[in-house]
């Protein structure tokens, strides 16, 4: 049976089968099954929305239905924990070739259930939709709640803020570069990397602690930490300065692969964005949470711009239309 | 400036273009900009997603961006409707090849906004995502909130209920029709029923208006009158019988475009989906809403089927999957 494909399966019988490899919200007050999902809210929910599409942002020979499927879930956790806040419920749109075998996508399913297993497990899948086309594509709508909290946004900086990281740099980026490389030996030598890459781990659960250490500004790295400190600076009219000895640990992180290809894993750390970790600034003086690591200041500007070691960077990341840039 | 592409923007710039054409939400706590909208909500809130495929759900030599964004709200929006609820948010996730100038996403924008003024003023566009792929996709996400009244399910459905319409049934069929035979002469005589499959006006307001009504059971028809009757009677555990004299008046609707197509229109009644009526059951002695129009009736049986003039009907309509069964 697990050799048949969605055409042969149908769309009623294939999302059953998806669905039965998720795990049931207990707080929805409607799941799946209808229109639309109920569920609970107290005074407001947050919503964001992220798209994965074959070619562009995965290639199916280097990512399994599994690796997929975390990924899309995973990148769009970290939008609601950017914010401070917690996720909720998500989501799932999947448009994929009908003549895909549905052991594919109940692998996806696993993928997607093992990223809220593994970074946040009280979230849950309360609805989607699967469509035909001949590319693989994956939208997924995340929910998150605050709890009384304010949301942190990317306009709080202030001048004096200290600048700080939760989760890793670059590591995913250098994880692409292995794949990239098309070398079997170093694709297997370095598989914690080449993991970062198509299963990334954002520190979920350090958006609420970075709210609750009073951060005034928050995103996560999605598109390389020069292009999104740009873009905290742009909201909050400041300039941030970053000194490059503050991210050696980073890098010291990715030499080994690094050597083994020949390159700097410096840019890395400064454009590759897919880590997802969470980049927020605290005020002079707070405690930074265990899991922060300061990197920088802000600094008060007339033009909203990022130093590196005292030298304007690029404006240079990920452009989700251009692609790299 | 209009005849850039999105490459020749990038995404900053087309994002900010696009979201220049949405009238700009005054309910968002936070709206669009950060890594996520902050809604308000009372309670609960419903969503429901929804995606529609080149090549699959529409073709670009049919549809303008104008249509397709039209398109994909007004389908989003009737899933909430469908529940009995009125719709709120949406974001909007579209796949785009790189090459398509900046124009085409303005006037999709244009569409976006246009089915909401027209068909669910007080909703908002709050967020969303632009990506790149060689084929449209577009992914909705619509919120919708219940303001104390109960959800209407696809379960509730009783013995004795009448069952009942809001809405066109098969002129987005008809109309699908009309642009398939390629015939420039009858899209042009015929644009009433081309415009309800490129731009399908399902009745939003009448989903709160059922439910206040006393409605037990609803659905929106997006897959055709009789595989979505089926899923009532599966969900319901009930048979509903269905008497085609009662469909007439749809069909009286057809008949100029069947005629001149030389087709029986009924089949575009009984399995034609895209107009997203409203179809619901309520109790024995219920009033029904001025909107609705009897079509037929509930009835206890041990096996969920749907009859059509005592005939039992076939689990027939549209498959996301498989497309026309």
């Amino acid at each position: 049976m697990d050799n048949l494909t969605l055409q042969q399966l149908g769309e009623t019988e294939s999302l059953k089968r998806t669905v039965a490899r998720l795990k049931k919200s207990t707080d929805a007050i409607v799941g799946s099954g209808d229109d639309a999902a109920v569920l609970p809210a107290t005074e407001s929910f947050l919503v964001s929305t992220d798209t994965l599409v074959e070619d562009h942002d995965f290639k199916l020979d280097w990512s399994s239905g599994f690796d997929l499927g975390f990924k899309a879930v995973a990148s769009n956790l970290a939008d609601i924990a950017a914010m401070g806040a917690t996720p909720t419920f998500l989501v799932v749109a999947v448009v994929i070739p009908k003549t895909t075998k549905i052991s594919w996508l109940e692998d996806f399913a696993d993928g997607l259930q093992a990223a809220l297993n593994d970074l946040c497990p009280n979230a849950s899948i309360v609805g989607g939709d699967i469509a035909s086309g001949e590319k693989v594509m994956v939208s997924v709508t995340v929910h998150g709640e605050l709890a009384g909290l304010a949301p942190v946004l990317r306009s709080g900086a202030q001048p004096g803020d200290i600048v700080a990281v939760a989760g890793t740099l670059g590591k995913a980026a250098c994880g692409l570069a292995i794949l990239e490389s098309g070398n079997q030996d170093f694709i297997r030598s370095y598989d914690e990397w080449v993991l970062a890459q198509l299963q990334p781990r954002p520190p979920i659960a350090e958006g609420v602690v970075a709210n609750r250490a009073g951060a005034t500004s928050m995103m996560d790295v999605s598109d390389g930490l020069l292009k999104d400190l740009h873009r905290i600076a742009r909201a909050s009219s400041v300039a941030i300065e970053i000194s490059s000895k503050d991210l050696n640990g980073y890098e010291a992180m990715l030499d080994l692969p690094a050597q083994a290809l020949g390159v700097d894993p410096g840019n890395w750390v400064l454009t590759g964005g897919e880590d997802h970790a969470l980049v927020a600034t605290f005020p002079t003086g707070a405690t930074l949470p265990k899991s922060f690591k300061a990197i920088g200041r802000v600094i008060q500007s007339d033009s909203p711009k990022v130093f590196l070691d005292g030298v304007e960077a690029k404006d240079s990341g990920w452009d989700s239309i251009i692609g790299k840039n």
